[in-house]
């Protein structure tokens, strides 16, 4: 996706700013695929036989879902650009999951999509704090 | 809808915490109007005849209604809360309605919608500050 | 919600087209309510103690709720309006709500969560049906 | 993306029925990245001089970004499956794709953006079509 992410920035018809377009095209790739893998873990744990000790992973899946789509949308806007409302939503975005990749890491020993959503909330994380220290 | 809300609040078969459920089913109800309400100020705006002069508050109107809709969710989770989370979501809904509200009053005086949006901004805006206030 | 969902129908600059309007507002209205109530139901249901036998009810709920919203936003907007899109969005609102309806009433006489959900989905399935049936 | 949507559907706990899981993937990707390609499209639209002659290609893209966003997020679930649920949000989703495919390929020539869009949109209407024929 991250092709397709880039070739739709490079099409904008207006200047772009100071941004580094390859972290801000990996962030935008990075909100839509821990949105949707977390998602996906939602309902994996919510079929799980042990689902009464997943509620808070399943809470906590929901919630990173949300803002990392909603930061993945505000990201993939430039127009009007405003400093304050995008970094507010990154931050929301990249605690959001730091604590579910913190919770899904407790069970990703037994739970194979914890295991993988884990991750998917680590990259995401990561690719925010990257595109935040570049934005300066 | 407010009385939708504190009525699911009631609900919650867990012990809530010592939030002020009624400061939260405010903050809940400002943030889905200020979705509906910012979407439909982003459309009104689209079919303005000056819709080039317009382009800034259709995007703010867009993020605002993104974040708006993402934090009324997670407000509405109490399952396993995680005071990071909910603090950053609200932050960056407060910001991104204290942005709309400052666009929208700029075409107030000559397009209702955004005088109208301006004010469900600033109500959520507010909510959310009363929210996080009471939250301490 | 209603007084402000009709206040921004009646601003929009263009022609509405022969759209009723009360079943416009109403229907809009019962999206962004039917969404926040299921958002709740599932959070609610996933702290009982019996969550493994609300395992469906809580995936019923994020389907609805993520239906309805999507539904709510379309209806919001008038600019280059295309009958078909509305037309199966409302279907699909329709149907994500009685299915909702279905499963939380099996469980209404034991949680009171979702007897006021189920409540919220039929308002949401009959604005649905009243407005389909006005857009003839 | 489309690796990390068929691994997570690969950890699913219990038997997903007799979905083909290449096409489901591919359909679960194409949503999500038809949601992002479609929010880009209308922020760029809004940039361009000309946006007052781009407003309905700008309303579709919105339409066709929650559509497929909300079909992605139900695609992504297996717990409790409802088959009515499911086939109604591909339909919508699928017509969301085809009504904005045919409107961006209308500016295909003069804009970069609406033909990349017009194929993401075109890639999700065709995923949506063979996920339903493969549902039988």
């Amino acid at each position: 996706m991250t092709h397709h992410v880039s070739a739709m920035l490079e099409t904008y018809p207006k200047d772009l700013g100071g941004v580094d377009q390859g972290k801000l095209a990996a962030c935008i790739e990075a909100c839509f695929e821990c949105a949707q893998t977390c998602t996906a873990c939602a309902d994996a744990c919510l079929s799980e036989d042990m689902v009464a000790e997943l509620a808070k992973c399943i809470r906590t899946n929901l919630d990173c879902a949300d803002l990392c789509e909603a930061t993945g949308r505000v990201l993939s806007r430039h127009t009007g650009y405003d400093a304050n409302i995008t970094l507010d939503a990154i931050r929301a975005c990249q605690m959001a999951c730091k604590a579910c990749a913190d919770e899904c890491e407790r069970h990703a020993s037994m739970h194979e999509h914890c295991r993988i959503c884990a991750e998917a909330c680590r990259r995401c994380e990561q690719a925010c704090a990257e595109l935040v220290a570049s934005l300066g």
